[in-house]
């Protein structure tokens, strides 16, 4: 049994969710994990810092209010959010790194991984940016310290993609991928099918919390593009760019367009998709596409994602489960501090 | 890069499709898995057996006429099966049992194994009869001898299911699932819902080789059932055996059952599950259920197998891809042998 200090970086849902697991689980986990994990620190832009060599209560964590300032509350706490002191020295052997995605330049998230990396702390992040901008250099920089860099949850939350294709198909050659890799999208398409209009569709997805107030990412396809980088990257060994990624969404669908594919045995979904060809180039796309009813990703329903593989040896292996939730996504982090567990274990 | 001498007992389609990739593709393996193979013995009760401690040629024994006694036309071969001798004398790192499934008592192909892992040898294995009868005693032996037991193509051929709940889901507590596990009765309910009756929907399925002559075993469930100990056993570590799951098939649907279920927007379809109840029991059946559009397993269609797991923090996780089929069977045992070369290299 090996107990891990872990910081958590970012205490909005998901790192949230990861201290209510910790809460409850951790008791359990010595026992079918083989491992337990401690907070010893946590830091948030909104919430301010805490630091405790010794330890935190996950629960008395997991059930702060989301008030500006609100670590003041806590013995030891400050409104201040030191995230260097936090990253570089509460003592963590792991960095969960859940702050907000920023597509432009994936700051301060890189920066945050960097400090850890530097500092010989394995880092677990289900942050997009820096895995869609930086991937390259944090993982050679991971590499060089000797520490793990693991990212499941920066595509479908928990649901297993990355480490499915890394642990189950090597040999399967995988050539490609198409994915429905936006919930709030496929929600919205699943609506207009049942007759509602584009807007109304929106709006119940907000009602649910599926959607932001502005829902441009997700419905125009940006979202979905920083996973297909991520995805055509990491699968394909592709050195893809944001901007190589051509990219459309749902808005231009009618309520006619969506009738009609309806009556032909078809589906729109926003596919998000690359494909390796026989000269090696990796080209990939995002765009709504109408998918015959026997394709493996036309029967994804509602806020389900899903990503189907090509490969040479199995045709189409598709997997499919949540692609956002506080737990779902807390889970992910949980995965890859399995997985740096197993990694660290057999060294 | 580490070569493995491989013993192969039983030459139908799956270990044959195994000579075949070695044979176009043990090249690129060295530099993309780190591992070649060496086939030192082939054993088939029809064809009869080959030795060669150097090597055979992979190439042509993917060739092999299948005629009774082929083996006697190569150097060295003999029409006869010496599966003790090429199991034990071959000088295999590791044994590919791929002979047919017994669901009685499971062999011949248990002894095969047994032989196999007494004598220090690993062993990959597409056969539901050891595992379904004997995987307790299989994986107690392997231990004791220091060796790896592998066996993903027992269930939904090289798509990944156990090797994904090991590898990938640990910590997201399985609590059941529900599988399409039979290729040959899912295509045939696909067909009934396009209008064909029962019997011409199985002639279709016998002509595209889907269905054996006689299609018992697949359209009464006794496939799915021993498909359905394996999971529940290795995934909800029940200790099932096939008389604890109550089974049933779909010969009993009729073409007024389907057309009914597809005007209430439902499907028909072979399910089998099994489910951990509060008090940790597990109980399992194979039965027709219909299922709501909006069920994971409700869009797969024709000979597509799929697996949906039933997680504490996931909800459900699905994975589907081919459930049958030469190569993509032997790709399992591929996968296997790649996780025995991680096993033995992290030693």
């Amino acid at each position: 049994m090996t107990e891990y200090k872990i910081a958590l970086v970012g205490f909005g849902g998901v790192n949230r969710g990861l201290a209510q697991l910790i809460a409850e689980r951790n008791q359990s986990w010595r026992k079918e994990l083989g491992l337990s994990l401690k907070i010893v620190g946590v830091t948030d832009l909104f919430l301010g810092s805490i630091m405790a060599r010794d330890g935190l209560d996950a629960a008395e964590l997991a059930k702060l209010p989301s008030s500006k300032g609100a670590f003041a509350q806590l013995p030891g706490g400050s409104a201040e959010a030191f995230n260097e002191t936090i990253i570089k020295q509460s003592g963590a052997d792991i960095i969960a790194e859940a702050t907000f995605t920023n597509p432009v330049d994936g700051e301060p998230a890189t920066t945050f991984c960097r400090w850890a990396l530097e500092g010989g702390k394995h880092v677990v992040t289900t942050n997009k940016g820096p895995i869609a901008l930086h991937a390259d250099e944090l993982k050679a920089l991971a590499k060089r310290n000797g520490v793990c860099f693991e990212y499941e949850g920066s595509v479908m939350s928990g649901t297993p993609v990355i480490r499915m294709a890394r642990e189950t198909l090597p040999g399967a050659v995988i050539t490609g991928f198409e994915g429905i890799l936006n919930g709030t999208s496929n929600y919205v398409l699943t609506r207009m099918e049942e007759g509602l209009s584009f807007a109304d569709a929106v709006r119940k997805a907000q009602e649910l919390g599926y959607a932001e107030a502005d829902p441009t990412a997700d419905v125009e396809g940006h979202d979905v593009r920083l996973k297909v980088v991520i995805l055509a990257n990491e699968l394909l060994d592709a050195k893809l760019t944001v901007n190589d990624v051509n990219c459309s969404g749902i808005t231009s669908l009618s309520p006619a367009d969506i009738e009609r594919a309806q009556q032909s045995g078809e589906r729109w979904k926003l596919i998000g998709s690359a494909t390796r060809n026989a000269a090696g180039a990796v080209s990939a796309s995002v765009e709504a596409r109408l998918l015959d009813n026997s394709h493996p990703l036309a029967g994804i329903s509602g806020a389900t994602n899903a990503v189907s593989f090509n490969t040479e040896l199995l045709g189409a292996v598709t997997v499919s489960g949540p692609g956002a939730g506080r737990i779902e996504t807390a889970f992910a982090l949980l995965s890859d501090i399995v997985a740096i567990h197993k990694s660290v274990s057999k060294k």
